[in-house]
């Protein structure tokens, strides 16, 4: 056969499903190599996971690794449901809660069907149903980012991220309680920066037929490079993703260093302290200097400059190794993303800021 | 809401699509919680990984797991690469290589498609059929599980696991490349026993536009608790899978442990040496108990008893806490799949044959 031709090239992309050529990837934020990088970019916790995943790391027997890990996560599982008073048949674990998103767009929407979210939100929504190849019906945010239902909305799932990504905004429960009851198809509430928050929707989750709630270990618990992810609700949606995921979806690593993690709830809440003290101190001296700055709820600051424009402020930040998160597009284009990093790099920031 | 009743435990099944609801989940080998049991039914390495995944283990910050690992596992994709003398576009690295073969099912056929493999063979390959929606066209084995393909056999994928599972069986490289050669859409040879056997296809994929080639690191590499696989093919259908993945589908501990059991080849080396040898020796023993015992390419022998069903040794040996692997079935159910465990773990098989 020899080398590929151009010809023999064509053939090759002729064998991939239509719909993935046609499919833009969803692009994460940018992984700098360089340690020196001040990283506010990806809604990384800038402390370090509890001391009892260092410990848990340390015991590991590399000697377990040969086996298969628990096909579902059982240990893991009985945790969480003993964190949320729920039962380990109402908890699935993933391989961090992309999976958890990705498994429910292939168990609860028919291809037929529809997928719905918010705009802006999670980019990564769209690219989950243009894999399935099934219809999206996105739902525009008012003016503030803020809810806005079109009256008898229908669609087969909708991924409702609470608190709200890139805004940073909560949307209040009673909304999001009213919108479950209306709503005929399965809601997914995904509250990955919720214990940044001043309530979360998990409640909802135990007591409706077609909510779930997906939590991650990524952001509060320090742990984004685990992988590590979970749902919560009723027994049967639980039940269907266990149907579809990978056999063993989660390995014997990141079974043992997530269960050190939750056993740690303390440490966790620590580090949120500190980081929304970091967050509404920032967000004041953003103020400060004319910009706006919604009231966030998460790990990072949605805010729009005062001064200048938000893509020639995050180039200039960037050339001075700061990075910060910026969507462009007539929605997101005049706000810039910025994780709340450890003190030193939010004295970096301001510093930049000011020069 | 209140609690579910039955009339809601009704509608919220309804949530789901059809097809998962059809569904029969993959049944993975039974994971026993007692340490004291002989455990020859998943085929796992009985020997530790290379002390250089120890090494890594123990040098792993945990200081590094709060920031997201490099999405396309670039490093690991890299060291893989010069492995195999192609380049890092030719690899693709999944969370164990059952994610390689569902992103192949996703990537590679269309819904109106078809998948192939032969049967028996791996039982995964229906049921990810299934998840997708899509018709199946298994292929049955001839009398000795030897190949037998119907003359203009078509399809969009074929899962060619070789050497084969549970047969133990090496397809020949001949028979591949012809096949592959006449063969319209993309073929998955599953190679995840080949380092026990004398030889591999690994060349095919990297010279053929509609072959790829996937490994793992569960069985010669002692990693199966890790959750490593990877793919080797054409840069088209390479591009495919990560299109298609999880945004970070790969976390950092596993993607530092695969670079580090990857480094040391030498060491796999030694232990599927000791397991051939342990192989040879066993099948040996049990033809002279009059068992008929398949030519092994594997770490796994496919053997029928001389003496008794299958069934009921797999139950005689289960009382006896060893544990081997039955599929029933009238393709299967003659025979018992019993991993080559350490020389110690065999004498007890023996043991207990005798008895």
């Amino acid at each position: 056969m020899g080398n590929a031709t151009s010809s023999s090239r064509h053939a090759t992309v002729n064998l991939i499903r239509k719909s993935v050529q046609r499919l833009t990837a969803y692009t994460p934020g940018e992984q700098p190599k360089a340690r020196s990088v001040v990283k506010l970019n990806t809604n990384e916790n800038p402390y370090p996971p509890s001391p009892r995943v260092f410990a848990a790391l340390k015991k590991a027997a590399a000697e377990s690794l040969r086996l298969y890990p628990n096909p579902v996560s059982q240990p893991l599982r009985e945790r969480i449901a003993q964190l949320h008073r729920c039962r380990p048949e109402n908890v699935f674990v993933g391989n961090g809660s992309d999976e958890v998103l990705a498994l429910c767009a292939r168990a609860f929407a028919e291809r037929q069907g529809t997928i719905g979210y918010f705009e802006p939100s999670y980019s990564l929504y769209p690219v989950l149903a243009a894999i399935e190849d099934i219809k999206t019906k996105p739902v525009a945010l008012g003016g503030d980012f803020n809810w806005r239902m079109p009256a008898g909305y229908r669609a087969s799932l909708f991924f409702l991220t609470n608190p709200n990504a890139p805004t940073s905004l909560l949307f209040e429960k009673k909304r999001v309680r009213d919108f479950c009851r209306r709503f005929r198809g399965v809601v997914l509430i995904d509250e990955a920066y919720v214990d940044f928050a001043r309530e979360n929707c998990l409640d909802l989750a135990l007591k409706m037929p077609n909510v779930l709630v997906a939590r991650t270990l990524s952001k509060s618990y320090s742990l984004a490079g685990l992988r590590l992810g979970y749902a919560v609700g009723p027994a049967p949606l639980i039940a269907a993703l266990h149907k579809i995921k990978d056999s063993y979806n989660v390995g014997y690593l990141s079974q043992q260093l997530a269960l050190a993690a939750l056993s740690d709830v303390p440490h966790m809440r620590r580090n949120v302290k500190r980081i929304v003290a970091a967050r509404e101190k920032a967000a004041r001296e953003l103020r400060a200097r004319h910009w706006d700055v919604a009231d966030s709820n998460t790990n990072f600051l949605w805010a729009k400059p005062g001064n200048g424009t938000a893509r020639e402020i995050f180039e200039k930040l960037r050339r001075q190794r700061i990075f910060v998160r910026y969507f462009p597009g007539p929605r997101t284009g005049r706000h810039l993303r910025i994780t709340i990093g450890t003190d030193a790099q939010m004295k970096q920031l301001f510093k930049a800021i000011d020069a």
